[in-house]
């Protein structure tokens, strides 16, 4: 630890005014009701959990955070065991629900070596298990006897899970398979929890029976010994060393030489080998896998919003701290201006504020839908049990559920590049101090940025979206839409196209979201007659299905966010003021994402040159000035403890300049004493030596 | 060090085709002259040099790369410093100049604690000491006998010079200095080798005489023991903890607590206390500091181009080699695609393949015209000497200047920020194994960042380039135009206005070119308008300027990197078909720069919406097909080392898999055995406990 500072040192205080009072004059700006709004966006029962969770944990020793960003991975990753320990410690005294233990990861501030396990292993064997394999794995898994983690991926295969090497090959003599790594790149790659932690692993391997590949089907493989956690033979596992972020995960690679399982370790719920007749027995319901990836592709969106949020709160709040420059046309006694009076930083920190707000309320949109399906499904799923017949309402579900599956796709990929970005622009915003990592910012998006990729990499997933839209409108075009949404709006532009649109979006709330609609099912004719009438190769339409699958998902972005805001639902709880800039939190992300995306606007039809003119120079900039006095009572709403934000930049209190320095004097640093001098050979001997 | 692989893991190849195989393909499908480009890029001189470089630095131990994203801080900055004392006796050795010593410096692959003192100490020692000062400060400094650093930005302090707290006050009863931190934001901040290296800061601060004010000036103030290395008394002094990345170097912080300096401590070569009368004496020429800015900027741009090549070739030469997924068109037994074949990776990649190559003649273009400046303005000055009176020569000069400094703000900002971004889109291109550290990107990218910031805010510079553009304006419009380039500009516009253009972007390279220009002067007339006819305040105006000046920056590329390829030289010395590529990348980024900025193309009348059309769905879609059998040789030209590069991903070889492969299993975290299970309290008792 190094040395206190000295008296005069302490007895210093920032240059007036001060941060605490600058944010007691920004919250006394402003009318927006932060309680009433915190409840309405995360509930009192949530609030009430996290004031809980933040005073549990914050007292624990186990997870101070305060040297985390100094330590390097082999002590960071021991530490982080120590907390997911404590964590599952925790979860049996306080008998935690699920939800509570990844709300509590969550507020740690890092992932530990336990997350894989407490995720995709315990979920895969929910999901996967016979009722016999539940007992052999399941059981013991939940109790942390058996320590687990989801080997999919390997060193030259990601996304195409059709392309994986790895192999288990059925052996009719002895009712076992062998798993195997053919090659170098069959090596199991980022698995998380693998590397140093998991004496189990859920391997996805190509099934082969008699000689016949029947795709990738999960198997569990024990790999390590459960009282010396060495390796087991023939099996060679290790981390895969640092990351860009995620660095306290022990991302894993793993190896298999021949090793061979009993019957019971091939997941059998869906589908399996018939022990007696060597024969592959079809999966029995392949959609409520399909469904699971809906639901996590849903939970990023919603999860997105609460990211930005972090983001921007910190970043609203420094701005308001931080002063720079007189203003040119103040007059010259006057102090140093407010960063966050700045139209430039306005500009790109206050869309950003009402994206945290429209993705929230998507996500929230997506998992009412998710559920409703969920229930509808369930019901007619009884009611074919019942009769022996799949009912009309089975596949008008499946139809919803198609939608859903992608509409998922292109808002998890729209949500996670705004939050991705969005943290980026935000600490850029805190100018030189955003560097920093007791900003809070730059750690927290680098660990957030895996989440571009994983779940589907988010250029990839376009496709999926764009040849949904297609299909779409082939059937629109027959004469055989479903009626949903998407039919709705392709079939509202065929009707209008020849009239043109003329949509108000400068006075008309609903008519932005009817010109987001038009754009999307005018991107989606264009991408058609390309495929169909031209008959242009998928690849030459990449680019087209990126930014209609963009395209779209802002349109369900701006629709949501619409709903949500005009809901009476909304300005009963919230009062006429805040509703009001709840709606111009509305119409900021709208405008200001169709300026950005101006050139397809226009060459739409959707709107003229003179109304994207008019949207730039006055609706935006005249929104920027009405939301400006709310934005930090608009960020305090989201209610992020301070204790989960970490940063110095964005505490409620804004006395950011004394705890910037409290930090930086006692970060371990500056427990160190260099010999400045190159000629000294002596330090030099005794200095760190390379290890090669 | 973890235990080797067993022999089966050794006997492990990749899956087929090998990468080595697929670059050999790449490289020969493509006549692209890679010798006769990287000659014209760098010199001859140049690639040799790099080439002894390599060969003597990778051959020292202290500067083994393999562990270094691993170490936390402590470890890491102790090893940079090693590293910066070997470069220094290296210097010694082997007579570097100041150039080979930087080369040198930058090849080692991160900052070192020195950074600060071997660039700005020394600099600002050279160009602001009087003759008296060199001897007792330069000399021993350049020795490395003290150790320095540059003290300007405070912690509540950044771009504003002029808001600096600091203050140093003329006694004169003893003819002496005190300089005084009279806050807690007084606190130098972010200043580099200050935290635990340097024994001396030039330490910028507010000059008080008699009460008066005289604004920011730079003093040399001792704040170590030369023989301790402990900090003086009054001084408090340390390192500012972790950040993003530059996590090598010890930025710093520092108070003073009325700390006298004799008079000989304030550097004295532009302006001075007089220490008989007391009186402030004016400083004698400041645009030549003005001139240094405008070096450093230029610099910036120069460098941004390689900066993006060492991601741009990493992320070109691994999608040659990674394949994923086949074609949906390809027929069902074609292997999985070459990754680089996919259009949305090609229109990610090939962009910036072509940014880099038109930064680095941008920059190259800059230095040129600084170089010619610097000259005439030398020859001015001798002439004015010897007339004693300013020439119209000077003024003249002085024009110039002022062109090439803002100029210099618009292209600094554009060039660092398309590198700093271009690293994260090529990262991403590399899909998941993009965010392992081995990959070379994110490291670099990291310690890239602080470019956007330093040496002017990226959004700060670009008031500077509109302050000049809207005078320009002014002037042409009062019939005073200077003739510039800027000038030329705005007047063409001005001529043509009402006849409207009719750029033929599609088929006319240089049109191109006008269309950009045209693009700028109609903002800049806009701008115009706003401020001096309708009086909108400077802050309204501030994303304007931002627009304006990226537009402006976006002309100046794209016409450099025009007349770069259009020039007889080149033609001469890359031969036909090298020539007619040069050509392709120029209006692939001219053509992709055009089209993502389509609504000011078409705003402006530049353009038409059918034009824009077509330059998106034709000319840049075949600009990419014409240009990809190429991408491979086009980054080789580069020829930026392996070991410089540090990127399993981008060898130059191809042998991708095998080399990230062994660089994990060797990484130090595979040393640790966990205790995987959380109730064994004898192991949790041993686990690491958080400090505090």
């Amino acid at each position: 630890m190094p040395s206190p500072p000295p008296e005069w040192v302490k007895a210093l205080t920032p240059a007036s005014p001060q941060g605490t009072d600058l944010l007691k004059q920004e919250r006394a700006q402003s009318n927006v009701e932060v309680d009433k709004l915190a409840e309405f966006l995360h509930t009192k029962a949530f609030l009430e959990k996290q004031q809980r969770f933040v005073e549990l944990l914050s007292s624990e020793k186990v997870f101070d955070k305060s040297q985390m960003h100094s330590q390097g991975r082999s002590e960071r990753i021991q530490r982080a065991l120590a907390k997911g320990k404590r964590l599952q410690q925790l979860k049996e005294k306080y008998n935690w629900s699920t939800e509570d233990f990844h709300f509590a990861s969550e507020m740690i501030g890092e992932p530990t070596p336990y997350g894989l396990h407490a995720s995709m292993f315990l979920v895969t064997l929910r999901e996967q298990c016979t009722p016999e394999q539940k007992k052999l794995f399941l059981e013991p898994a939940e109790k942390y006897q058996i320590i687990g983690c989801y080997a999919q991926t390997e060193l030259g295969h990601g996304s195409n899970v059709r392309g994986l090497e790895t192999t288990a090959t059925w052996n009719p003599e002895d009712k076992t398979f062998t798993i195997h790594s053919p090659s170098l790149t069959a090596s199991k790659w980022w698995i998380g929890s693998l590397g140093r932690t998991a004496n189990h692993a859920v391997v996805m391997a190509q099934l082969f029976i008699a000689g016949k590949n029947y795709g990738p089907h999960p198997f569990i493989v024990q790999i390590r010994d459960l009282e010396t956690h060495q390796p087991l033979e023939n099996i060679y596992v290790g981390d895969i060393g640092p990351k860009f972020g995620y660095n306290t995960m022990d991302n894993g690679f793993l190896l298999f030489n021949n090793v061979k399982i009993p019957h019971i370790n091939m997941l059998a719920r869906f589908s399996r080998v018939d022990k007696e007749t060597n024969k592959y027995v079809r999966p029995a319901s392949p959609s409520l896998v399909f469904g699971t990836m809906t639901w996590v592709r849903s939970n990023i969106v919603l999860q997105a919003g609460s990211v930005l949020a972090r983001g921007v709160t910190i970043a609203t709040r420094y701005c308001a701290v931080r002063r720079q420059f007189q203003d040119r046309d103040a007059k010259a006694d006057a102090g140093e201006t407010q960063v966050l009076n700045y139209k430039m930083v306005q500009i790109r920190l206050l869309p950003l504020l009402a994206a945290m707000y429209a993705l929230h309320f998507t996500g929230r949109g997506m998992m009412r839908l998710y559920q409703e399906n969920q229930n509808k499904r369930a019901a007619a799923e009884a009611e074919q049990d019942k009769r022996g017949a799949a009912p009309e309402a089975l596949r008008a579900g499946s139809d919803l559920l198609a939608d859903l599956h992608a509409t998922s796709c292109g808002l998890k990929a729209l949500a996670s590049t705004t939050a991705g970005e969005g943290l980026e622009i935000c600490r850029r915003a805190c100018g030189g101090h955003g560097y920093s990592s007791y900003s809070g910012i730059g750690p927290y998006y680098s660990d957030y940025l895996p989440t571009l990729t994983w779940e589907g990499d988010n250029y990839m997933l376009t496709q999926q979206v764009a040849r949904y839209l297609l299909k779409s409108a082939r059937a629109v075009l027959a004469g055989k839409g479903t009626g949903n949404d998407t039919s709705q709006i392709l079939q509202a532009y065929l009707a209008r196209r020849d009239k043109g649109a003329s949509f108000d979006i400068l006075e008309v709330d609903s008519d932005i979201v009817a010109a987001f609609a038009w754009r999307t099912a005018h991107l989606t004719f264009e991408a058609l007659k390309h495929r169909d009438l031209e008959k242009r190769s998928w690849n030459s339409l990449l680019v087209d299905f990126w930014r209609l699958s963009t395209a779209h998902s802002q349109y369900l972005v701006v629709k949501n966010f619409y709903e949500a805001v005009s809901s009476p639902d909304l300005a009963a709880k919230l009062g006429p003021e805040t509703t009001k800039i709840m709606h111009d939190l509305f119409r900021l992300y709208a405008l200001h994402t169709l300026e950005r995306e101006a050139a397809e606007f226009f060459s739409s039809g959707a709107v003229t040159v003179r109304q994207i003119t008019l949207t730039r120079t006055n609706a935006v900039m005249k929104l920027l000035d009405e939301i400006r006095p709310h934005a930090v009572r608009l960020v305090d709403a989201w209610k992020i403890p301070d204790w989960q934000l970490d940063s110095s930049l964005g505490r409620y209190d804004g006395d950011v300049y004394p705890d910037l320095f409290n930090r930086a004097s006692q970060n371990p640093v500056n427990d160190l004493v260099f010999d400045p001098y190159p000629w000294n050979e002596a330090v030099l001997k005794n200095a760190p030596k390379a290890k090669l």
